[in-house]
């Protein structure tokens, strides 16, 4: 299986660390293909960069469908916490496309009553709020926490993760959570090091992100023929990126199972 | 990696089907060990069926957990859509538990804005919406529509088949849905053929059921030690089915990532 | 009036003493016919106990109506709050049932604006979460607190009642209750006295269902002909306790109105 | 028992028609005092006209409470399916206050999932979606229909009958309601008929009032003593009925509970 | 432009001064006719005087009305932060009507995540909790907060412009508010200083009014034809302040755009 | 007053349509100053276009702020209804912004209880909804329906004024909405031409957005110093427009009362 990884941020170092932790956490008979957008910020800490990163994700997409045209992925997985342009991805490439805050929510989900997302960045959990209203998956988030700090300057490991540790204990008790989701590229490397301080499971978003592609691949649904999320038939786009430009105007074959013969009812009659 | 399959139904010829069907999705490198209550409805319709066969599915899982001590399986599927006892069983055993309506949604939601639910039996859309609104989901599901048949009174499939078809594409239009839930385990035998004349994607709810389960058993999450689905201390249970009694009184050891020895902070200092 | 008390839990102690209080706050013209379940858990502290209860609860009624069905009871109480299996129950048997905790939030409802509750056992918080989502009665619950320890557990009684009442007072302040609902079998017996230290008026679970009970009996109301709370007809249904297979099996005949011959329209014409 | 029943409305004939049928159904032991506004609509299809209909039920019901003194009443019933007035009443008078609307829908809760409301006046569903967002009880309404003629214009009550049970009929089918709330004081004379050519409860809004009000004075719970609901200490009030601007001046004694002696724990130590 | 501002206490001084403050905001184009009701409470505190101010409000509309019948105002302004009558005056009278805390809610979503509320009065959060709910826009306010004492007894004005500063930056801090509603007729004299002292927008109800109602005003929609909002036709009232009568029996004319030919479509063919 | 108009399509002739109208409803007095981003889609009909939009608006204004450096405008307007990357323009620029669809919604929930929204582009419907989850505003939204051709493929005006009066008429009927928005840069034009066929006020998208707009210029908030939306300090962008790369850099001045100096309470003491 191949699963494309798309960093939102444009630091490669991030989007290395994620590829490398990814693949860890994938296993041997998955491919990892990690790209960096060609614009936008560094590391996201505001809803205007990452508005500009869902363009940008878009465009690293058809970007990397078009690199691997001849044998193309299975899965896409936005590599940043509360993802940008995850519902814009979905409608315009013929794959699934998982997001990580998303996957971590619908897997704590599983775990408990009431989950908790601990990130870092002052402004995310604005953010967040956010994104759960969008998703409409907040009724059960108990709380979401930050490290003041943004990804990018967090500070000596050691103590990142004593304060990571501290936050998500309190978090715990306050909240009255029943699993902690940690959320955010840079804190993704923290993630067991924090479970094993835990009482609670700890949901790590690129991991969640990653069982969720793969359980998306493996039911190779046919992408829409109708619906909201059929690809979009644009009135015409001018000005982007080259691929970004081909994907509205020709789109590649359809993934997955929707070149299947039709089959007969079960057991037939 | 091994799965436990528990039908909530006492029907051993929907268990025989819904094993055969689970195998085939997951294909070679998962077992599935499929078992059936020894009481309980034949087939699910009414909210006392439900609740009765929430307790037969803790009694199964018991025994199920208990035959296979030796080498405990990595996650178990209650295999009924609407999956009585799932927040039970998620308190009482150290595996991770998946329900099929439960992971219908959660896979439905990665793929467009609205689903709608298809099923069988006339009080079951009444029932599903009393299960979306315990798990929360219900905000983006636009429809819930069954067959008036029961499970076991479909009648022949290429009728059924016919049915499903036809409900399937006037719930598409006229709830706006981005997805189709196929769910029952009895409509499960359907979800291809039914694919096949469908336009939108259609999440079969045992589908599902076998990749959530085998994301949560990727992610070897350790049992809560805290929390409200830490293993229940109980103030003493009576007659009830004995490994169900020890399930109780003496819980088997964590599966999973309980007992990892603490790592360092990532990169150390 | 005839009203048969279902205490969810296996105790028969604490049937005793539901009852005495019952009694007593019925009065003379409501005789109280309370029984025990032969399955389950001595105090239900868990999501498990409490799928368990469900199932015993049902089977607990279908002896009682049997045993009193040459003068049948007007209504029947869940007495747990929480109170497993009360959809299952008002599915299954032509009677009103009633719960304590959803009959203790439908009077404080018509106290004022939001309610806390206060019960016993440290999961119950979160329990009665997924309770109120069910019944989605959520909004107006200012707060969900509880005494650590489980029902069998509290300890001696004027600890236990500084305990509640110090909780209590706390729970008015921080949460801005306008009524405090008191939860819990085992704390029935602190209502009155709770109630004297208290500012804000106090919802005794069992008073309210004793009262709401008494409500729904008074109306008479036929059971339904349709919808999907009529009778359940059942597929089949094997091992259980005997009344309760006869209550699947063969409905016992209507309670209240159902007989009544129609009338014409007021006023005639 | 002694319970006010106040007619929103300025017509006495519908007072009348309201004492009559209350009293059929509270039975002999409780004793009616139904009062008319001395201002306001014939009968309230609007919101400026329930909205004057708050004040004057608050006057209404100072005037009865006065000249009921000597043996005040143990509740108080706002006779109007939409009660104006109602959170108001509470707050000024020390007795509990119960809504034809609020009810019903706590009595519809309890027999199913989800409750429809038939009124009439064609504005009412409209004023009735207010009402239930005011109260957070919207989520498990189906549907709120009405006949068209507001209620001193229903004309010939055979035909008025034959349009409710059409209306009804349809309305159980295309919502799915397991139970009908049947609103508004004009159609209460035909809640019996109405419920013989249905096959799911019918909850009479006056019915549902006299139950819950009796209820309510049976647990006898204390007026607050804080809280958003305790009696008003107004900054001052001017040209107000007289007993309405005694009511904001020197508060009554309270009803019920509130004199008894503190209790000591149950069971002492 | 003309905007009726009606006060809904009947103290005359506050009336005064609102009316001083919303010329200074509204500026030098828009008249304010500032009027004050004949009866009700002098400041409101509590649900009841509210009640009985809602039909203050209406009657003091009527009469505003009528005696400006030869220059009818383009907008009225309800001016009480809670604005008792709202949706009722709305109904009644053909212009556009406006609340304060209506307005300052749509205001402050237009500037951030999530908002949170000042006043003054201890039971107006509550009060304000059931105003957010029928409005229906509670789910953004992250808190509602008020100094304990009422309008007409908040003391000295640096102490109390000394408190609101303290309780605004504690609630910005607790609540992660993006701005500040300063709500209460009282408290609009603080809204400048007080902003001057707070690093979040602080949204002035009756600064947010006068926009509101500006805005409005400038639509010149016409007054509904049909819906639930349209002119109500009554069966008849009685004893009614005469103007409030008369507005029931027969409309004024309509404001702004209803008179309008209608026209072609654009651009013809 | 100065207003910059952004449109979010790259189609100039929008551009001027939008600026045309919105200089006649604004009047004399305002300045609207209207700008096309130089890329993204002619006009968007997905989700893939909006994610595209928001990047494109962001560089408009930050292009279009840097050319009106010396006479700063007062207000933005995104002006396409849905307004990609509102929230984002928010936080960057110093200066209220305001969305078509938000500023409708706003105005309608002035007008009654319950507003339809018709657009054109059969995928809005499903993206206004998730709008409107992300604004928290779809509670009293009662339908979103559009025709079905994209913006720019309308067809003749006559047919097209023919088919929003029938669409909008029936929307008021089924869904007993008060009042209808219409929205779509593509529909303003229809917009006086619809009202004059609509018995309910009709809420012009850009009308309101140009009401509202010219309200919070007029308010003069401060840009926020602290909370989710202050702006933002980026940890580096790159490859962005010039002028929007240095709107993360180099805040411009803010606009409006931040410069303030602090005043005395009122009154003083």
């Amino acid at each position: 299986m191949r699963i494309v990884l798309v960093n939102a941020n444009t630091t490669s170092a991030v989007t290395d660390q994620l590829a490398r932790l990814a693949r860890e956490l994938a296993g041997a008979r998955v491919t990892i293909e990690a790209v960096t957008p060609s614009f936008g910020a560094a590391y996201i800490q505001s809803r205007a960069e990452a508005a500009i990163a869902a363009h940008a994700v878009l465009a690293t997409i058809a970007d990397a469908l078009e690199a691997q045209a001849t044998s193309p992925p299975q899965a896409c997985i936005i590599a940043c916490f509360g993802e940008p342009g995850l519902f814009a991805a979905r409608e315009l490439f013929p794959l699934p496309v998982v997001g990580m805050a998303e996957a971590a929510c619908l897997t704590a989900l599983q775990l408990g009553s009431r989950f908790a997302i601990l990130t870092s960045g002052e402004r995310w959990p604005s953010m967040l709020d956010e994104v759960l209203r969008l998703y409409a998956l907040g009724e059960r988030c108990a709380a979401v926490r930050a490290l003041p700090r943004g990804g990018l300057e967090l500070g000596a490991p050691a103590e990142t993760l004593r304060r990571l540790t501290e936050l998500a204990r309190r978090t715990v008790d306050e909240a009255a959570a029943d699993s902690i989701i940690l959320g955010g590229a840079a804190l993704a490397p923290y993630a067991q090091a924090l479970q094993d301080r835990l009482e609670v499971p700890l949901v790590d978003g690129l991991a969640a992100a990653v069982t969720q592609a793969t359980a998306l691949a493996a039911l190779a649904l046919p992408p829409p023929g109708r619906g909201s999320f059929r690809r979009p038939v644009s009135q015409g786009v001018s000005n982007l990126h080259p691929a970004l430009t081909r994907a509205f105007a020709a789109p590649p074959d359809p993934v997955g199972g929707a070149a299947r013969p039709p089959q007969e009812a079960p057991g037939g009659t």
